[in-house]
């Protein structure tokens, strides 16, 4: 692990602070550890090792996750030729510049090419590593094990119609106000509140920190440094206070993971996939973060350090914050239509990767498939198939991974529901009460189990799209 | 040059943000990262095409000068046996906690121990390598190539007369009120006027930045990226000032120096001493930086930042940024008394070295040592022999530098004054007029010339005390 964290240190770095022009320096730099990285996780004695063993072999369930996870690591990345992994690393810092310019210039031929170089590589990986029934799936499970188009199709077609349904119900309603939202505040103060409400929901800054950068992340230097990012550029306060809370929550799984002897420090130590990570954030930003429950308990804090929302009854507020619309950004989108965005993006990527839709059709493509899913049809490429880095940076297969956090979460709420008062813990500050929940069926567990084993562990059932369509529905009919 | 850049960075994430917790980990990457630097550069073969190559097979100088570098490399830091290398960084590691609890509870038998183990790794260190007259000489000739006790204590026996002496004329004055220099300010006002002044000096924001640490520092994170650091927390505000132009002094150094197309990304393209180094530094800081030319350009927008300046005179400020005194802390002694802290570090440091101090009486020895020196009996531990982190971090030979950085800058500046008129450019706010000099004679040699060499190109001269003796006597009796 100790390559792999300096690494994120460098990537760290890049992200808030590094001067513009150290970047080539830099990148070089990370290119050094990952064949450091490489050559140490391929030398033939340990490959051997791992060849030899089979995961029964492990006398507890840590070893033979372990084993599982190295198993895979060969079966998988470790298969790709160094060449095409540094020629990928070398496209993807290339796509990046390219999709910045074309994003600036409003010209997607500037980053076509470079988007037709970056499919057909991703493509070239699937193709080594894929063993499922679609190309994606090779893809996909890099992020979530066991994830695959079949099952994916599935969830995504019973939650796409409930969403629509509901944002229809809700554009028969007059607009709601959240003017309020976007006002001058003291971004000391914001920060503040933020660290108190971080505070609360178990965040260790004896073993993370938080720094600001142009888009909040979150990344893991170390078993005992785990840091978040805010910004402070966005017109809406609730921007830098969801981003916070969705930061918080990946944050406080990684930092409970390693508390966990048994794994810590062990590529086990640490969340299990993009899904179930994405769980951990949402259901902090979202189910929990944009109750009314939550702001019972936060919202006079927030009161005393943005003086703006003085005259703002607790009720305005917790609508302003649930406003629901059709609107060109993912990442400025609402709880609810935000679903759509991935849907899209999705549908658009695995027609990518199975060579279904040509790269230079991408952004018409985009165009219409966006109308038809978002009923949006967007005004231009930087709310079309330039806004988002992910294509640029070789992610194919990680949207997803995001609409799964929102199945996950709803699963482990529903559950919780049925466990404990998780309301009254809400709204009288408790939130150990829920974050102990957390820790005991997710955190310790780490990587331990596969996603899909943790979900039905945790809950009782295997993960369907039952928990957040019925979320989805007792939330914005009754808003 | 890659393996140590990404070290530097972790010591700089270290000093400006990294989580308390996160020490001992980061500690194990850097040691890692050490232990990778040291198996590739004494790799069989390199080293013994290093063994094969005199330095005249170079066809340049620049050729030359790294075929020294690398000979002296092998002479030296890589003769060390791997286990005495990370047993010292251990004990180091080690030596820094013990130094601070004993510090904070005042009571050097906490570091005793620790300082004989350290005391005599380094000796052990000089022992291997040392083969000048002194052992000493083996210590310091690691920060500055070619430096050896019989300069030092000739360059350091001409200052020290000259010191005490106006030491003691100064006394005989009443007091100087600098009283005004610790008032409360606005620290992002204060920031926007210490931005303004680095950019004045060259600093360059692309390939650099600024951070906030306990004790300010510079640091090199690549060839395009060079930091520093500074703090706001001591109470006279011309302690941010002084370290802000004494880094910024540091930082564009190695700016310039790689900028030299012919060395940069080489080890040749960084600066080539310790005490050269101290030079570009302390030439700002003080020579430059507490000049009343200086704050003839600069006063009137350091008023505009800090209002509590509103009402005093120029010609008050320039005397109590000047203000001299016997006084405990060798980093806020003035710019007279604070050879006299040097010059107290270096006599003991000779000694523990040489054998002739034990460390167990070393801290009686500091204090009569002050008391006949400086003129000052420390009260206790932390006046005396736990005031400086250098020995716990098993620095020894380190201190010498910054009164040797006295020396070459004063000479850098008379040669200046004959060439043109240094005054003027700095009442003018024409800094670029001394830079160039700087750049021209010192940043873009980088380590092609020895320290030595590079001084008497630059200045004519052999480096002797004339020149700075001659500043102070000129400066501090006309005050």
């Amino acid at each position: 692990m100790k390559v792999e964290h300096i690494k994120a240190l460098l990537s760290w770095d890049q992200e808030t602070g590094a001067p513009p022009l150290s970047m080539q320096e830099r990148s070089e730099q990370s290119e050094l550890l990952s064949s450091l990285y490489y050559q140490k996780a391929t030398a033939e004695g340990v490959k051997e090792a791992v060849s030899s063993l089979c995961e029964d072999d492990g006398t507890c369930l840590e070893d033979k996750a372990l084993i599982r996870r190295w198993k895979k690591y060969y079966r998988t990345e470790a298969m790709l030729p160094e060449t095409l992994v540094s020629r990928y690393a070398r496209e993807v810092s290339m796509g990046q510049s390219l999709w910045e310019e074309a994003k600036a210039k409003n010209d997607y031929r500037i980053f076509q090419p470079q988007l037709e170089t970056l499919v057909s590589l991703a493509r070239e990986k699937a193709a080594i590593i894929g063993k499922g029934e679609k190309p994606y799936d090779a893809l996909l499970d890099l992020y979530e094990d066991g994830m695959t188009v079949r099952k994916l199709d599935s969830l995504f077609a019973s939650l796409a119609p409930v969403v629509q349904k509901l944002v229809s119900a809700i554009e028969e309603h007059p607009p709601i106000d959240d003017g309020f939202l976007r006002i001058p505040y003291d971004v000391p103060k914001l920060q503040g509140f933020l660290s108190w409400i971080s505070g609360c929901m178990g965040f260790d800054t004896q073993r993370g920190g938080v720094g600001v950068s142009a888009h909040p992340f979150t990344i893991t230097l170390g078993v005992d440094d785990v840091r978040i990012t805010n910004r402070f550029s966005d017109p809406s306060i609730f921007d830098a206070i969801a981003s916070q809370i969705h930061e918080t929550g990946h944050a406080i799984y990684d930092q409970g993971a390693s508390t966990n002897g048994k794994i810590r420090g062990t590529s086990l130590g640490a969340g299990v996939s993009m899904g179930i990570h994405e769980s951990q954030s949402r259901l902090w930003e979202n189910f929990l973060g944009r109750s009314k429950d939550f702001w019972i308990f936060a919202y006079p804090e927030l009161q005393k350090a943005v003086t703006g929302l003085k005259d703002v009854s607790l009720g305005q507020f917790v609508l302003a914050i649930n406003k629901v619309g059709r609107s060109a950004i993912r990442t400025n989108a609402d709880e609810l239509t935000y679903n759509l965005h991935i849907i899209l993006r999705y549908e658009l990527e695995k027609k990518l990767i199975d060579g279904s839709l040509a790269v230079k059709d991408a952004a018409e493509a985009w165009n219409s498939m966006s109308s038809m899913v978002l009923g949006y049809r967007p005004k231009d490429y930087g709310e079309g198939i330039l806004q988002d880095c992910h294509w640029a940076g070789g992610d194919f297969g990680y949207f997803p991974t995001y609409v799964l956090g929102n199945f996950y979460a709803a699963a482990f709420l529903e559950q919780m529901k049925k466990e404990f008062d998780v309301a009254s813990a809400l709204s009288h500050g408790r939130f150990s009460e829920i974050t102990r929940w957390q820790n005991e069926h997710i955190w310790q567990k780490g990587g331990i189990l596969l996603p899909e084993q943790l979900c039905y562990e945790a809950t009782g059932h295997v993960l369907d799209a039952g928990p957040f369509t019925r979320y989805l529905e007792n939330k914005f009919s009754n808003l």
